[in-house]
């Protein structure tokens, strides 16, 4: 691939516009890196924090990991994917967010996601090779650790494309607080992990699913995932909120809350509304400064368990795929990405957005 | 019984000393229900909460519910203690802090300690028959629910008395935040649980045991029951105690942390002391307005588990009784009830367990 280049968008201060730029392809690919051609990524709410200034990463940058591709090229020993099928050039692939080193004391106890050398799509700076780390870019580099995982036919590129981020956390949520079948539970927040999990739910077997938001349109999409009590924050107070919950469990209150909205002042509405013994898992409170307010007199008294999780295991994302496969046409994946940009228009792909119309906007390069 | 009286300490306003009543012993013992002569109670904090107006209980009330005695009277029905022991007349025994109703959902569902009927020694309004619901007094009433003990004989009455609240309580800190064998943990508080926690996790096989407190008396004794490491909160600022742990634990910081100083400002630097994938129990924090400060982004970006837990379940008591009788001669739980006083010197009592100078002053009838 000596002598061929690749278009990538690099954000490089806040404020400023991404640029198009062009880096070499690389001369070598390492022994179990990959090379593949980005074919879509979708703009990942996390990837509007960084863009905002709401969080560091290290700059300039090539933004965006919730992507897929074709490979192009394989490294030495790579030759299965996460699920046990065998790999080839020319294969439509999605992977994991990060590369782990399978070596460190958090990839041999469980959290490779912790990998105290992890390297994140997305997230690393592009000054030094390979360079082509994110999603917004026609080609990208797969370090070794990376696990591959082949597209199953069936799914279109615009539901596989936010799998490798939004679906697989969703999935290590549910796995995480150990949501079990007959139990009623509590969403917050209907963005793609939200609604994402609203399907999840349902098909773990949830008695009730209740989901909170603060716009209509999202709540109705939600609705359509399965949701069975929909509830808009901008028409209930906090009280009404849990009144209602309780209303619908027998006075008992949720006995699961999962927090996806980014919003650390939901928090004491979900320590209200569960049950005694009741399970919280956040996931959303991802940006510095996220003070959780919860009473540690309620906390003792109620018995509660709270959990915080942050990305995800690989097995999760092979899981995600696998749900997509069986249930991505019996609820509305199709209608998540609701606009496609060139890579070319990235600046007015990030715009849209923002603007929260949609779910997700891609871009296609 | 008819006919009998029993003394007993009544509480009835905040900044008002006890008052030393008689009542009538009960004509009847019902179904499950037992008499028992009590024998020694100790002051738990709690007791002080409740004296000094940190919580608000239905007055008045007979306080004390660590407390032992032997049975008077076993009404139709009660043959059998929690673990399957015969129960006579005589017998010198404990009971949970709790009677419970063994139908409502809780009770159905693994926490019979918040059952929806429940009645706690100690914390019951005493101007309804049967009136003798405490442990200061001379007699007690046990409810129909309650799950009582025989104790083994190997068992001072000082080292049996607080096993049915301090320790029950350990036990059930340990078993719900799944301490294992080989890992480190940072106890908050070196009262009477933080002690009875350094037994159990030494005895449990962890690797290290910190504690943390600001008496120096207490951390003392934290070492003579096995404690690895004792941080004097009052010598070393918050960073200084999180260095430590992480110099102890190979810069990862902590597996498990356990509050029991009921003091939320030390929540943050177990947060901080934890390693990523590290599990919190709070214990203490029962008084109202304790708020957590935890950082939702360190929430997540960490993976910790947070846990809070209120009392315990029967079998706790019953675990707590066959851990004494193995250990009490390893470690100086001889040594934990500090002074005794007669029921006639209660407000003596009382204000000997509020200077703190022993972890348990003892109530003798």
């Amino acid at each position: 691939m000596t002598g061929e280049k690749s278009k990538a968008a690099i954000f490089s201060e806040v404020g400023k516009a991404l640029e198009i730029r062009e880096f070499n392809l690389p001369d070598k690919i390492e022994k179990g890196a990959a090379l593949c051609k980005v074919t879509m990524s979708t703009i990942c709410g996390s990837d509007l924090h960084t863009i905002n200034g709401r969080r560091n990463e290290p700059l300039p940058l090539i933004l965006g990991h919730e992507i897929i591709g074709t490979i192009v090229a394989l490294g030495e020993g790579l030759e299965y994917d996460g699920l046990g099928n065998k790999l080839a050039i020319g294969d439509r692939v999605t992977w994991t967010i990060m590369a782990s080193c399978g070596n460190c004391y958090y990839c041999r106890n469980g959290l490779p996601q912790k990998c105290e050398k992890l390297a994140k799509y997305g997230h690393t700076c592009s000054t030094q090779p390979p360079h082509l780390t994110g999603g917004y870019a026609e080609y990208i580099y797969l370090f070794s650790g990376t696990v591959i995982y082949k597209i199953p036919e069936s799914i279109s590129d615009e539901i596989a494309t936010p799998a490798n981020c939004a679906l697989s956390t969703s999935i290590n949520a549910v796995e995480t607080i150990g949501l079990q079948e007959g139990e009623t539970v509590l969403i917050q927040g209907a963005g793609l992990l939200g609604l994402n999990l609203v399907a999840l739910a349902v098909e773990a077997g949830a008695k009730k699913v209740f989901i909170t938001d603060v716009m209509q349109s999202r709540l109705d999409l939600a609705k359509r995932f399965g949701a069975h009590v929909c509830l808009n924050l901008k028409d209930l107070s906090p009280d009404e909120v849990v009144s209602q919950i309780r209303a619908h469990t027998g006075g008992y209150g949720a006995d699961v809350a999962i927090e996806v909205c980014g919003v650390s002042k939901v928090v004491p509405q979900a320590v209200q509304a569960l049950r005694i013994g009741g399970r919280y898992l956040v996931a959303g409170l991802v940006t510095p400064g996220s003070n959780l307010d919860i009473d540690g007199n309620q906390l003792t008294r109620k018995y509660l368990t709270v959990k915080g999780i942050h990305n995800y295991h690989p097995k999760h994302l092979g899981m995600a795929l696998k749900f997509l496969e069986k249930y991505s046409g019996k609820y509305p994946f199709g209608e998540l990405v609701g606009k496609v940009f060139p890579l070319s228009q990235i600046n007015e792909a990030i715009k849209e957005a923002s603007s929260g119309e949609f779910v997700r906007v891609g871009v296609r390069t």
